[in-house]
């Protein structure tokens, strides 16, 4: 699993920093996660391959998150097109599209398909026999979703030399994967601890942003190996916090320290600091490891 | 007046190549000319006066002419911008943005004034004692304007030592400046060109893209001193002009050439071509005084 921040930073696009856009590679899928004015130049600048992305999660409507949508269609028509796009985002999101596509003249010449959110529930987004997406509701100036993507466990990892040397037959090797036990060329039952081991842990990530400190979230994103978590603030501004509904680093690491997760991403900054490093300072004092986002930068979970 | 070129690359944003926008000083307005996705970028790369925008025109609702505008919009509400902006586009223009701004719960704490346009004539937008906006009626695959920005002619200018040598009183140097001859402190008249010498000639700009070749245009630019006709295409690829109603390098020339403008500066190129001089050498085939615009280039005009 590869995440790519397109960008990181809050409010306003400037000239080296980029509003809330990341791509998610899991499983051979690429995930679109928002997508603020400027996303699809990121996107080339990054080389990500702009035509393997078929499903795009918007969290809330606010300008640095999705301002970049409308262009990013318009360009996938200009390129041909042909495959389905799915958008995830919240009620109003299509109008807002379709007006625009409209008005231009131009509507896409590849099915574009909508997902509106409006439940304030946890719901199952996208599903395959290898990934799930969950939203993760947040609390926002607006209606806002974060989302927790899980790979699903793979099936056991055969051991085909010892399948081999007890005399098990190909044709059982799929349910032995899938869990059962072998039957040797003379009839002898092989337990399944002895043909196969267990498989790479699953991987799971979620991405929260914006949101003030919201602890319903945590039964959500419980263990993740990584959570993005907004930290628009530091402690020293936390009293903008309440109006806003952004969060501190300390928060964000507090919500981390919570879930038990891998590791905690902070970004979603506000322009106002000298330091990136700021902010993973504050949050270490609550939880030891606290990597930055920022544009450009790729993790590997 | 000087224009900033912010964007002249048809179609989609790049790295390195930005849609449609550009910036006109004239008589201390700051005139903003179409808003593709990056313009607020753009205009702080350049170190243009955000604040000073009170008027932006924008030609058509195609996405690389207009998708930059909502999020330049909010970021002047981030700014706390407080002083009117007007915004001069087709018919369905507010509805886009207002719809944008609502869905983010993001209204403006400033007066944000539409002047929608559907007329196929060409009509004043704008006028004070200064200047002069005119839409210049396009012929493209939506409702198009190209605008017509004229100075007026300046008072007269005044040569004081002269008027103070001839014995007249500063009380007529108003009505001087506007034609009137002067009365010497012994009462002769003094022939105002004793006095003043002609002011500098008002100068013109016309913007016009997107557009096919499209004659009907020429009276309404005759003689401006700078005229941006865009050039999609060269003759190379003239069968593509129907279809998308764009113009070749040698059609801009051709529309240059019969509207007798003192320069022509082309734009809004494919990026199917490697170099921008095919453009100036095929249109200098028609007509000498060809620039070519690039992002961050300023004319002097």
């Amino acid at each position: 699993m590869k995440l790519t921040i397109l960008g990181c930073y809050s409010a306003t696009p400037r000239t080296f920093t980029n509003p809330t856009s990341q791509v998610l590679e899991i499983k051979n899928h690429l995930f679109l996660i928002d997508c603020g004015e400027g996303t699809q130049v990121q996107l080339r600048k990054y080389k990500l391959k702009f035509s393997r992305i078929k499903h795009i999660f918007i969290s809330h409507l606010h300008g640095d998150h999705f301002f970049g949508l409308p262009g990013l269609i318009s360009t996938f028509r200009l390129l041909g097109r042909d495959s389905e796009m799915h958008i995830y985002g919240p009620k109003g999101i299509k109008q807002a599209v379709t007006l625009l596509l409209k008005l231009g003249d131009s509507w896409t010449n590849f099915p574009l398909i909508f997902h509106e959110l409006e439940s304030k529930d946890s719901e199952l987004l996208f599903e395959d026999e290898k990934v799930s997406v969950r939203t993760v509701p947040l609390e926002h100036r607006v209606y806002t979703n974060g989302f927790v993507f899980h790979e699903k466990p793979a099936p056991r990892t055969l051991d085909v030399e010892a399948a081999k040397r007890l005399g098990v037959d190909r044709s059982q090797f799929n349910n032995i994967k899938n869990g059962a036990d072998g039957v040797s060329n003379n009839g002898e039952t092989i337990p399944n601890a002895k043909l196969t081991s267990d498989p790479p842990k699953p991987k799971s990530y979620a991405f929260c942003s914006d949101t003030s400190y919201h602890e319903p979230i945590v039964p959500l994103i419980e263990g993740v190996d990584a959570l993005y978590h907004e930290s628009t603030f530091l402690e020293t501004e936390s009293h903008l916090c309440a109006k806003t509904k952004h969060s501190t680093a300390k928060q964000a690491a507090q919500i981390a320290q919570q879930a038990h997760v891998g590791k905690l991403i902070l970004g979603h900054y506000s322009t106002r600091y000298k330091s990136l490093e700021l902010f993973r300072e504050e949050a270490m004092q609550v939880f030891p490891n606290v990597a930055l986002a920022d544009d450009g930068k790729t993790f590997e979970i």
